[in-house]
């Protein structure tokens, strides 16, 4: 399947969550199916940390050049791009085409910076949404996302519910957790006591806060993988050989290779700005904040049915925290199906391919062509036909 | 109780395991209580990564000098110092008064810096085995320490077999698995990159690399905690009030200001030369390694009786590492008690006030205090009397 970016201009403010506004910009997207006569069969896929627009198929002439949910959405695959219009949408602030920190700020003339505003995962459904009414598509066959792409997907669920027939959140939280936010911080603090970071005007002094980067990249790969998974690809391994070095600063461990590795090619195409940003929209993201903390008063807006799915090793967002989620939709006898995928690979198997984690998509999307009516009021709490390959978790309705 | 430091020097050059040697040295040391007699009620107590010889008492004039293990180690506390003879010692290549990467190398005049030798858990039992040779000291009644600090207590316990009697063992593991080296390396990095760093030789610059420093403790205290005590502790409040800040640079939440607070505090006082060395004692450690990864050939020298103590949500050090050194011991029908108590604390668990734990070490060294004979060969498995207030765990003797 042979892809092609597309950008959207937008010269009408977006006014964002922080009080602040953003004046004029673009959205970069992609589109995978046809848009069909009623506009029903649309399917939006929201990205998480470290990705793009760019969710599946190839660039003309660029090998290698895959989506990041190649495996996921394409033709005869469990998103079917036969049968379903996918849409692939690049957020406000990040570094890969939408309008972000690198790009001029129009006040000033200058690159943003430091001073691109805050935006959090509210605003993004918005400028999302924003998108969808030009494509003239009023409601979504399906919203979906992974990690943070996840939470989009839940955010459109609870801001739009007339316009969300299905939300599928994967290896995702209904916030972060205390220790979520620690590694952020870390991650940020490396960033920004770089020297070259300059407060964030870096792009003016023609460098690139690059250890800070690399630091943050390290930190965030050790908690995408699980321990298990770590211990079985690298464990000790030493990189050369059975000789030790006796080295402080030298690479001993095939694990240090692998992060330092990891850490370089993030730093040479990421940019610090939106890092900083992404992982504050991801602190940021707390629907039940406004009521007490308590969720499932937060989800009572939503009326989508939905696909909750997580796994087994992900310790960055554990099987409790969909758990959650799903108890707080039940609670409010929405219709739910949840999938605890037992898999070795931690956070990072959203991405990857497992039959299990795939044939339950797979399955969950001939719900959603079969299921052409309007969101659904108050159902029954049901356990969802897509479970039934994988470990069913119980889950009471309170 | 009022405790003084003291230091010795020793003349005659270490041969380390790296091949290098370290010419002359003092260690700095504590001790606590009476020797007696026939010199066999000493225990030896080691440090982990950022603690030193002061282990218990306070010193004269200085509120708030307590030592470290200072709820464990004491007239009438668990390792009871009116019964006990008790030794605390830095190690080298410390910050804290042994000879470190501060001191200068006598082969140069100059500060060692990155040129102070590779120092392993292994280096560091010998050079204690000779400052008890100097105390005159032939048998250990205990040797004791968590984390790093248990790595040498099993390391005594295979080096020094027949200077062992009891090999106190808590909160640390036969190794560290991928993971745990994988964090030691991004802390590592995190100092070598920072250009305060200059190699190692900051001293001459008149600098220290506080950027790197302070995020090698952020990372550091994110792994000491459990996911559990982080939540309750700090979970999602904010610093100030209830208004977000929308910043991506200000603390905006209690769990920043609390890491940035750590952080900031340790740079102010660690040095990064020694955070390297000590990172890589950790890593290098493998007694396993010598005998293609088989613990229990490994550990069929040790001829000590042992107490392990884990931390139910330690997720440094967890109770399955403790468990595998536990096992094999067991396989090589060695005296072990093994108590895994359920703390909400992580790590850190090691170091605080915990009734059950602090127990389960009084009762044990009651054992130790009774049993003044030589160290054991051979003997049946006993689940050992220490184990009574915690919920034991079976281990199976292959």
């Amino acid at each position: 399947m042979i892809v092609t970016p597309q950008f959207m201009d937008f010269s009408e403010p977006l006014a964002l969550q922080s009080g602040a506004s953003i004046r004029g910009y673009t959205l970069a997207y992609e589109t995978y199916g046809q848009l069909n006569a009623d506009k029903s069969n649309a399917v939006l896929v929201c990205h998480a940390l470290n990705a793009s627009h760019h969710v599946a198929g190839t660039y003309a002439g660029q090998d290698r050049s895959e989506g990041w949910w190649d495996n996921m959405i394409g033709p005869g695959k469990p998103v079917d791009t036969d049968r379903f219009f996918v849409i692939g949408i690049n957020n406000l602030g990040s570094c890969f085409g939408s309008t972000g920190p690198m790009h001029d700020n129009p006040d000033t003339g200058r690159a943003y910076g430091a001073d691109f505003p805050v935006v959090t995962v509210e605003d993004w459904v918005n400028a999302q949404a924003r998108l969808l009414d030009r494509l003239g598509i009023r409601t979504l066959a399906a919203v979906m996302g992974g990690s943070l792409g996840g939470m989009q997907a839940l955010g459109w669920a609870l801001q739009h519910p007339q316009r969300v027939r299905h939300a599928v959140v994967i290896a995702s939280a209904p916030n972060l957790n205390a220790e979520n936010i620690a590694f952020n911080e870390v991650a940020r603090r490396a960033i920004v006591t770089d020297p070259d970071f300059h407060g964030g005007n870096f792009y003016a002094h023609g460098v690139v806060p690059k250890r800070g980067l690399r630091i943050a990249r390290m930190i965030g790969h050790i908690t995408y993988l699980s321990d298990d998974v770590m211990n079985e690809k690298f464990g000790r391994q030493l990189r050369e050989g059975i000789d030790l070095k006796y080295s402080t600063q030298d690479v001993e461990f095939q694990i240090e290779s692998y992060l330092r590795y990891q850490g370089d090619k993030f730093s040479d195409y990421f940019d610090a700005n939106t890092y900083l940003l992404i992982t504050r929209a991801l602190d940021y993201f707390d629907p039940a904040r406004a009521f007490g903390g308590n969720l499932t008063q937060a989800l009572a807006r939503a009326t989508a049915r939905f696909l909750l799915v997580s796994f087994s090793t992900d310790w960055r967002f554990s099987p409790r925290r969909s758990r959650e989620i799903v108890k707080a939709l039940l609670d409010n006898r929405r219709d739910v199906a949840y999938a605890e995928i037992d898999a070795p690979h931690g956070h990072d198997a959203f991405l990857l391919e497992d039959p299990r984690y795939l044939n339950v998509v797979r399955s969950y999307f001939e719900k959603v062509l079969s299921d052409a009516g309007p969101p659904q009021g108050a159902k029954t709490p049901s356990g969802g036909s897509a479970a039934h390959e994988v470990a069913s978790v119980g889950v009471a309705s309170s």
